[in-house]
């Protein structure tokens, strides 16, 4: 099995109802770095050695006849979920830069082995985390 | 905005019905290291320096009223979407693991810069890919 053994995730992603309203925020206020938009279909950025992918499933549930890359259909509705890896003085500047940007956040605590989170949700309502690496790795 | 630039991706959430059939799949075919399992609620996978996030979403769009920790509530239906970094030799692998294990492949091409990704589907029919990092990363 360690042959097939994946180094890590590459892409994450999220659903959004309005493409414009997404690059406002993850690029305006979270300044994450865009890499490619196709028209009201998707956007994505940049952040680390990763990917995050912002879809609309409007469209991407449809088979992409105009295209020779067969990329399978998918898409979702609800609220998803993403955690970015950041360290504590990231996260403490992070807290003081949301608010000032009108950005709530929704919480805002320490896990049980110390580890600090913060949550916020994006335009569309996917909930975003920032959250320091020890959550799960040492070291 | 560089004082608040995350490191990268540090959790993939993905919803599915049915936990035991996620278990059964992520790490009995795959091969991913289960970290935790709360009831019907989740199940997650360490990846690499990344943890991919197993969710029933009929559990996590309610508030978590028995915990302490203030988790807020998310939650999706319809097909998601990961994607794995894995290198050149580990896809070829993968491309005779999926069908020997009963799992179709529905996608497997080269992207205009060479790379190489594979598509199949979770049993939640999320949507699945493992690709060359160097679709997104040249070094």
């Amino acid at each position: 099995m360690d042959a097939i053994k994946p180094q890590g995730i590459l892409e994450a992603a999220l659903y959004v109802d309005d493409l414009d309203a997404a690059i406002r925020f993850y690029e305006g206020v979270l300044g994450l770095q865009q890499i490619t938009r196709v028209d009201n279909r998707h956007v994505f950025f940049r952040c680390g050695r990763t990917v995050l992918l912002l879809f609309n499933p409007e469209e991407t549930v449809k088979l992409r006849t105009g295209s020779n890359l067969p990329v399978p259909p998918h898409g979702s509705i609800g609220a998803g979920h993403v955690c970015f890896a950041i360290d504590a003085e990231g996260l403490e500047r992070l807290a003081g830069h949301l608010p000032a940007n009108g950005v709530e956040i929704e919480a805002d605590f320490l896990w049980p082995n110390g580890a600090r989170s913060i949550y916020f949700r994006d335009p569309a309502g996917n909930s975003v985390e920032y959250a320091e690496p020890r959550l799960w790795f040492s070291g």
